[in-house]
C-alpha cells in the first residue's frame, strides 16, 4: 500500500484521493496554502491524516518565510490560521496546529529570541519539519496499538459494517476503524467487510474498497440505504466506524451516516464501535452538541463525477458529519485501549 | 406536468425515466416486448405505473397478432409470460396482468370462440386496449382519492420525508405518496418535503425532486445517510413512502432504504406512513417473508452515470427492496381510506 502523505525533497506529498479509485496520483504540496487548499478540497481527508497533513504544512510555512525577521511571528501566526480555517468538525487538525504552535513556543523560549535570524529560523523550520515526522511515525504506532486493542473485540468470522473511510488512507498508515480490520486479520480472525458507500463523497465505495480489495481483505460494497437490511437479515456482526471528533462525555461526530447505523444497530442488538486515536478526544466539547458541524456546496449532492444528477435549482441540505450520542456507543477504541462502554469519567482517567 | 405513459396512434408513449431529469423524451413502444424491456431497464418504473404499462403492453401483444387462429392462445400466454418475467417484487403488474387476462377470458367466453377470426380479433384488441385505458383512468381517480385519505393525516406546515419517487411519475398521475402532498397542498397545508437520493438509482434525487420543484413545491434533497441526523434535529414531522407489495399480514415491501426509515422513525417517534392502491396489496403472501425481493446488477452501485466510482472488480450486494414489517408502520393509505394502525383483520376487511 502506497503512503497517503510523506514528506520528500523539500515538499509533501499526498495521495490525491479525489482521483481514486480511477487514478493513484500524488500532489506535491511546496507551501501552506497548497496544503490548506488539499484539505478544504478533500484531496486528503480522514481526521488524523488532516491532521498530520496540516504539521507538515505549518512546518512549509516556516520553510518558505522570506521577510524581514520582525514579521516571522506574525507570519507563523498566519500559517496557523490559513492551516486551521479549512475544515471544522475534526478535531485532530486542531490539536495537530497546536501542538506544532507549542513546539515553536519551546524553540523561541529554547533558542531565547523574538525575532530569529535566518539561519536560526532555519534550524526552526527543521525541528518543525521533524515535529511533524515524529507525528507520522506516532500516528503509525498509534494505529497498531489502536488494531490491536480493537481485534480483541472482534469475533472470528465477523462481518463488520463500515462507514465512510478509516483506513490507511484517513491516517499516515494502517488506519483507525480499518486498523482493527487489519489487527484482527493478522490474528487470523477471517474478518469480512461491508462498506457503505457514504454519500455524497463516496468515500467508502472510491477509497475503502480500494483500500480493502488492494490488500484482498473481502469486502463487499453497498449503499448506505441497505445497512438497515443487511442487520435485519442477520449479515452484520459489528459496526466499525471512525471518529472525527469525540467530545468529553463520549459523543462523536463523524461522518454523515454514522449516526443512522448507531441507532439502527442498537435496534438490531449489534455492537458499534468507533476507533480513534485520544488526539480525536475534545475535552472542551463537553457533549456532541459542542461540536461544529461542517456544511458543504450543495453541489456535492446534485453532481456526481461532474454528472448532473439533480435539477441544478433544486435545495440541498448537505452537513458533512452528523453526531452520535455515547448512549449508542457500545466501545470507543483508541491507542490507550478500548473504553467499553464509554463514559466520561472513563474517557478523562484514559487521556491523563 | 406530462404524463408518465399515455396511448397514442397505436403506441405507448413511455416517459423515459432513466433520461430525467437531463431530457424529457418519451419512448414509443410498439410491441410487448418493448414495454417489457422497458420495466426491466426502468425506463417506466413505480409500482402502478409498471401495472399500467404492462396492460398497454398487454393490449399491444393482442393487436400485433399475425398468426393463424390456433395460435391465439399460445400467443397471448406468451405475451403474458414475457411481460411478467420483468421485474418480480411490485405485484401491480401481475394484478395488472390478471386482469387483463380476465378480459380475455372474457371476452372468449362472451364471443363464444376460442379461435378468434381476425375480425373478432381485432374487436379483442380494441376491447382490450380499452380495459387498459380504463385502469389508468382508475389509476388516476384512486391517486386522487388516496391523497384525500392521506392529507387527512398531515397536519398544517408539516415537513415530510419522502424516499425514492412515489409520484405521478411512479402511477399514471397524481401520485400516491406524492398525491397525499399534492392533495395536502391543495387543501392549503403548505407541506415541506424532504427527498432521500435514493441510491443506487437516484429516484428522489432524479425523479423526485424534479418533480416537486417543477410544480413549486419546497422540496430538499439529502442523501440517503442523512434522514436519521434531520430526525434527531426535529426538522422531520413525518415520513411518508409508496409500497410496491403489501402482504397481507400488513408487512409492505418498497424501495431498498425504506427499512432503515421506518426503524430510525420509529426511533425518533415520529409517525411512518405508506400510501398505495389497494391493487398492492397481495393477500397470498402471508407476510413480508413471502415478497421476492429483487436483486439486481452490482455495477449499478459500481457505476453512476457512466462513472466509475469504485473498483470495477468489487463485490457489491443490490437488493432493489426491502421489506418493513408492520410494527414499524403507522398507517397505510389508500383509495379506499387509510389504516392507521394497519392490521391483517382490518387490510382484509378493506379489500373485500
Amino acid at each position: 500500500m502506497r503512503k497517503t502523505l510523506f514528506w520528500e525533497n523539500g515538499g509533501l506529498m499526498l495521495l490525491d484521493q479525489t482521483a481514486l479509485p480511477s487514478r493513484e496520483v500524488y500532489i506535491r504540496a511546496e507551501s501552506c496554502e497548497r496544503v490548506a487548499a488539499a484539505i478544504k478540497n478533500m484531496e486528503v481527508r480522514g481526521a488524523p491524516a488532516i491532521g498530520l497533513a496540516a504539521a507538515y504544512g505549518f512546518a512549509l510555512g516556516a520553510l518558505s518565510f522570506v521577510g524581514a525577521g520582525p514579521e516571522w511571528r506574525e507570519h507563523m501566526k498566519t500559517v496557523a490560521r490559513v492551516l486551521s480555517e479549512t475544515r471544522p468538525t475534526a478535531v485532530n487538525l486542531f490539536w495537530a496546529l497546536r501542538r506544532m504552535e507549542n513546539k515553536l513556543h519551546a524553540l523561541h523560549a529554547e533558542y531565547d529570541v523574538t525575532e530569529p535570524a535566518p539561519e536560526v529560523r532555519a534550524a526552526f523550520a527543521a525541528a518543525l519539519l521533524a515535529e511533524a515526522e515524529q507525528m507520522a511515525v506516532e500516528d503509525e504506532r498509534d494505529n497498531r496499538l489502536l488494531g490491536a486493542a480493537g481485534a480483541a473485540l472482534v469475533p472470528e468470522n465477523a462481518a463488520i459494517l463500515t462507514h465512510c473511510n478509516a483506513g490507511a488512507l484517513a491516517t499516515g498508515a494502517y488506519g483507525t476503524a480499518l486498523g482493527v480490520v487489519r489487527a484482527a486479520r493478522e490474528a487470523g480472525k477471517n474478518p469480512r467487510i461491508y462498506a457503505c458507500e457514504t454519500r455524497p463523497c463516496l468515500q467508502g465505495a472510491r477509497l475503502t474498497a480500494w483500500e480493502l480489495w488492494r490488500e484482498n481483505i473481502p469486502v463487499t460494497l453497498i449503499t448506505d440505504g441497505m445497512a438497515a437490511y443487511l442487520m435485519r437479515q442477520g449479515k452484520i456482526d459489528l459496526v466499525l466506524v471512525g471518529a472525527d471528533r469525540i467530545a468529553a462525555n463520549g459523543d462523536i461526530a463523524n461522518k454523515i451516516g454514522t449516526y443512522a447505523l448507531a441507532v439502527l444497530a442498537q435496534a438490531h442488538s449489534i455492537p458499534f464501535y468507533a476507533a480513534a486515536p485520544t488526539s480525536t478526544v475534545d475535552l472542551r466539547a463537553g457533549s456532541g452538541d459542542d461540536i461544529p458541524v461542517e456544511e458543504r456546496d450543495g453541489d456535492e449532492v446534485r453532481r456526481l463525477a461532474g454528472v448532473q444528477i439533480a435539477p441544478p435549482e433544486v435545495s440541498v441540505y448537505n452537513p458533512s458529519f452528523d453526531i452520535t450520542p455515547v448512549k449508542y456507543i457500545t466501545g470507543l477504541i483508541t491507542e490507550k485501549g478500548a473504553l467499553s462502554p464509554p463514559s466520561a469519567a472513563a474517557l478523562l482517567k484514559l487521556i491523563s
